[in-house]
């Protein structure tokens, strides 16, 4: 028996049942709490589950994450002993791209500006400058930071990456650790923020890291695009460096608070894009087919990927 | 002699006479009405140039277009008859892209909606459909449309093209003429414009046109995104589609009547993003440097490119 155990809030089990069984009607798939035998469940997908529903899983063999960022599943005392699975798809990665193209194209092209001049009825042409003269920084680049940052490039804008361990990309400078961090701020008039959330993340978008962002770029003042994790945000520091200029604008799709409480000064910011944590709202259908694939190639012993180190948290 | 005239309106002629000095600074440049000895005068650059302006040169080589449309300039009776070039340069073509990029991007993530949702402090996740399933259609497949179109593919859409004259591109369906028209519109769900004005053009975007556009696409009804000419739009007809669905949503970047007078419905409509003819405001210094070595070119018997055929107007 390998049963599929869906613990999840939030989200519509039944129908991710539906499109388990569409992909496989030989394989059981149970809602928790009705569990059945714990003792059949082989695969657990999970997103924000309930205290305790992964527990006293004996036979589990993988844990799948319903999204690319695990930080509620790690942290988690009961969390099982079995390989964590997070989802890290085309889809997903395509619908990540288009939002951090859409962001970075809506700050460069200073839509916030024209956005303000259609209501007030003005006729303005504002200078603008060309995307190759605009430095795009990018944290986190994984493969969601990667596509990304190819299509930045192809879109003509100068590309930068940072990670906490080194990488090399083609065509794209790379920076990395504690000291990459302040060149990598110093070269960036657009930073996008798609870190995972864990314990070295934590706060890291404050004042300090926005005062080290590039004062003399093209743009007027640097822009912070935030599509991680809402965990990784200073909230006070972000409407304090708005306040002061030391952002010039930003778009938030995740905050602290989700979703964000009514009275979030973000709300009524003239400097601010708020969008409501779908950045890359992905297909569910793309995302079962994903793991579907995945347990199958489990099963045929060629392994799992997108495996989560949880010692770094992603 | 191979002096420079330039003859515009709405432009810096100062300037320019400054970016042309100091790519050469042998070369003579001369402001209308300042013309000196009209036999002197070897070049014209023109932008919507004074009646006249352009009369009795008897010595002129090559005419100059300070923009990709030409269609104020081929209206001109004492046009000179001598080779019309128009801009067609990187930074132009570029800066074209992010426009019609950054529009598509923000109607297929239903960015209007998303907004409306930041003023009524609304956290909401709407279905979003993936860019594979969005089908968009470029009029016009120029240097322009081509670029907008390669960029486009690469962020996942589904892209063809229509031409009055058949085309073929690599990895873009495309369509061509009066018999490619209806094909065309009953597969795209977001229309990008980015014809010339002729007469054949002229008043294009109308009902009948809107009516053809795909009813069944995914995205809720077409959209249409013009970054071409204000001429070609029937606007009593662009209001009226979008008041009865038969258009979704609109991006217009050109109107009949520019500056968009004060009372025109665009400015308060919920459904249109409008911007001040800004799609290709380019770079005043690349588009000297690209004149300036056209002429150089010229002068070296390698040919001009660019050039406009009268008969179509483009």
């Amino acid at each position: 028996m390998t049963a599929i155990l869906l613990a999840m809030t939030g989200m519509d089990s039944a129908a991710w049942a539906e499109r388990f069984r569409a992909l496989d009607p030989t394989r059981e798939v149970r809602i928790w709490p009705d569990i059945g035998n714990p003792a059949d469940i082989a695969y657990a997908c999970a997103w924000k589950p309930k205290a305790g529903a992964l527990k006293g899983l004996d036979n589990l063999k993988v844990l799948f994450s319903l999204g690319a960022g695990v930080d509620a599943l790690i942290g988690d005392p009961d969390l099982p002993n079995v390989p964590l699975v997070r989802i890290v798809d085309p889809d997903m990665t395509a619908r990540m791209a288009e939002f951090v193209v859409l962001n970075v194209l809506l700050h460069h092209r200073r839509m916030l500006r024209a956005f303000a001049d259609q209501r007030a009825h003005r006729w303005l042409q504002h200078d603008q400058p060309a995307a190759s003269s605009v430095r795009v920084g990018i944290m986190g680049i994984g493969q969601l930071g990667q596509d990304s940052a190819v299509k930045l490039r192809m879109m003509g804008f100068q590309v930068a990456g940072w990670s906490r361990s080194p990488r090399s990309l083609p065509g794209i400078e790379t920076f990395a650790g504690e000291d990459g961090l302040a060149p990598f701020l110093a070269r960036t008039d657009i930073l996008v923020v798609l870190l995972p959330l864990t314990p070295a993340t934590r706060g890291i978008l404050n004042r300090s890291l926005f005062a080290g962002l590039a004062q003399d770029g093209v743009l007027g003042g640097p822009v912070l695009i935030n599509a991680g994790r809402g965990g990784l945000q200073n909230e006070a520091d972000i409407l304090s460096a708005l306040d002061d200029g030391t952002l010039a604008s930003a778009s938030l799709d995740v905050f602290v608070t989700e979703p964000l409480p009514q009275d979030s000064p973000f709300w009524d910011h003239e400097k601010v894009i708020v969008t409501s944590h779908v950045a890359a709202d992905s297909d569910p259908q793309a995302l079962a087919r994903y793991i579907h694939e995945q347990m199958i190639a489990f099963e045929a012993g060629r392994g799992l990927t997108n495996v989560v180190d949880r010692a770094t948290g992603y």
